[in-house]
């Protein structure tokens, strides 16, 4: 495991209290044999206590040198080894293809290595088929809601997608669904940022480019061949306030209110509500965009910081199948990332 | 693939569209090498064709025999074995066990094994994991949509379950959602039986027992050792017309409307609808009844025959996650069987 904040922290401990269980009940023996942070890491021979990781990881002499921990984790001896980065990282994801070729196997929350040119997303999947290994990446999308595979699974069995749309992000879908007229953009924004529901930088999530990237995720995954540029995206920022400090960027963002004040008061005098939604059809057209949706539409009711997706499909056509749930958190994210290291265990042989 | 029926036929062609396909780019040769109904089989030494397996099925002069059939599927030449039961029939089930003993996959959107009693239940998957093959069955509930993988995956991973939730039958579903109080309950039963949204006999979906089942399978997942009689369910099928024939019971149903239209009139007095809901708590509570929900309830916005099913666990807890679409049809739950089946081909190797 790689990165120990929020998400590396929680997944170490789900993993605690079920390891013994998965062993006992399961036939799953799961060894975790090395944590790394940014500053540090602890390498076990056979596994580590983790019960006491976080003593073992702060007491350590050991730098954090990922040549030797990926040497550490890739032992000759053990039947399957996979390295779990559970970082935002984008340095990380540039040694993805090399450890597939030296049999590891991955799972990420990660969506920069999937986000990224597709031309070394395509390069990276050769390298998983070549080497026989496994990539697997279930929470980029939605955390731990079934999404991707649900994806995979009516592309591979020859459904057609009609189209996939969707509130992606849990930041836009918490600002959108607390606007209700009484206060104003700039005020929720501030909100979210000091529940913690925002990246540090909320620019980060208003800019559109995490849904962005999400979308090309869900596009390639239907075979599309794109890259993030190909998406229309509709930021949030205004353009005077994308060079200002976040304290600046918060302090001042209310002199544009106006604008969504607008939008609003005519969605409402339409009966309609404002989403963040992205979207991608059959064709390849991308956009994450402000749209407004009727009162009974599935979009509509969303509430707290809740992702929805709607699959519309030849099969799922007059009524589309639709995921909807927290798409972010620790507890969830982690829960995801788990569920991939399972299925990676079901894919080596485990029983069922 | 035992069963050409809508789902049997619909599985066929699916396959056929798929097969050349996932055999070049996917490394996956799937092989249909027998098929049977309840009068004739046809069985192929390497593979039938499947753009004309009805022409070789009615011209084949062998008439079904489920032994010699399965002996045949499972040749000793040929690395996997797998039968798909697409039957509704409770015969088959009977002989689940042996053919996993015997070393043959399982695949079945057929309820009536893992509805059965539990005993029998505990022994096939006993049987299964001695014998390290797979019994899938995703489509037990909801059809295609990705419901009990989820579930099994928020287990696995140490979630707790606190309640499920839901709308599990299609053809309540459509009931429910199409009483606006101008219609009659009977009124929209006469029409549901019409649309063949309804068994031939509508008490079998009325009776609520189809969803019993669903629920029986869901606590069965969630590790709960219950039986059918377990589940406390509210027939929508009056005592006095248990015993009539389908069509007087379809001319007389009017009589008991009134109890159906009160109850609805006093939901829409307190600005609610009613949904026939099946609902498991962690204590292994379970009810299939008339509930009634808040218009901005996800439940509330349900229309036509979508099935919609609420998990509330200790990481999705104040938000559930929900899964929502058609829960039945020939194209979904083809599709999820053959979802499973590629579940399959994973589990034994078949590369990403």
């Amino acid at each position: 495991v790689i990165g120990t904040g929020l998400i590396g922290g929680t997944l170490l401990s789900q993993l605690q209290a079920r390891i013994e269980e998965l062993k006992r009940h399961r036939g799953i023996d799961f060894r975790v044999r090395g944590i790394m942070n940014t500053r540090k890491m602890v390498l076990a021979d056979r596994h580590l206590n983790l019960e006491r990781w976080r003593d073992e990881l702060s007491a350590s002499s050991k730098t954090a040198d990922l040549e030797s921990f990926i040497n550490h984790v890739n032992a000759a001896h053990l039947p399957h080894a996979v390295l779990i980065d559970a970082t935002g990282s984008a340095e990380l994801t540039g040694h993805y293809e090399s450890w597939l070729s030296t049999g590891i196997n991955i799972i990420t929350p990660n969506k920069k290595s999937n986000a990224g040119p597709f031309a070394a997303y395509r390069s990276l999947r050769e390298a998983a088929r070549k080497h026989q290994r496994y990539f697997l990446y279930e929470t980029n999308v939605g955390a731990g809601l079934p999404i991707i595979q649900t994806l995979r699974g009516l592309i591979d069995t020859g459904d057609e997608i009609i189209k996939i749309e969707g509130v992606l992000s849990g930041t836009l879908s918490y600002i959108f669904n607390s606007m209700d007229g009484r206060r104003g953009f700039s005020e929720v924004v501030r909100e979210a940022h000091s529940l913690g529901l925002t990246e540090p930088d909320p620019r980060e999530d208003l800019s559109g480019v995490d849904v962005a990237r999400k979308l090309i995720i869900l596009a390639r995954e239907m075979g599309l061949e794109k890259e993030m540029e190909a998406v229309r995206v509709e930021s949030m920022v205004a353009e005077d306030l994308r060079a200002a400090t976040v304290d600046e960027y918060l302090n001042t963002l209310g002199k544009h209110d106006q604008k969504i004040t607008a939008l609003l008061s005519s969605a409402r005098d339409n009966g309609q509500v404002l989403r963040y939604v992205g979207a991608i059809d059959s064709n390849g057209d991308m956009s994450a965009r402000i749209r407004s949706y009727p009162l009974d539409h599935a979009f509509a009711s969303l509430t707290g910081s809740d992702n929805i997706v709607s699959f519309q499909t030849a099969r799922y056509n007059s009524q589309p199948m639709i995921v909807r749930g927290p798409g972010a958190g620790p507890e969830v994210t982690a829960g995801g990332v788990f569920a991939d290291l399972l299925r990676l265990a079901s894919f080596l042989g485990a029983p069922q």
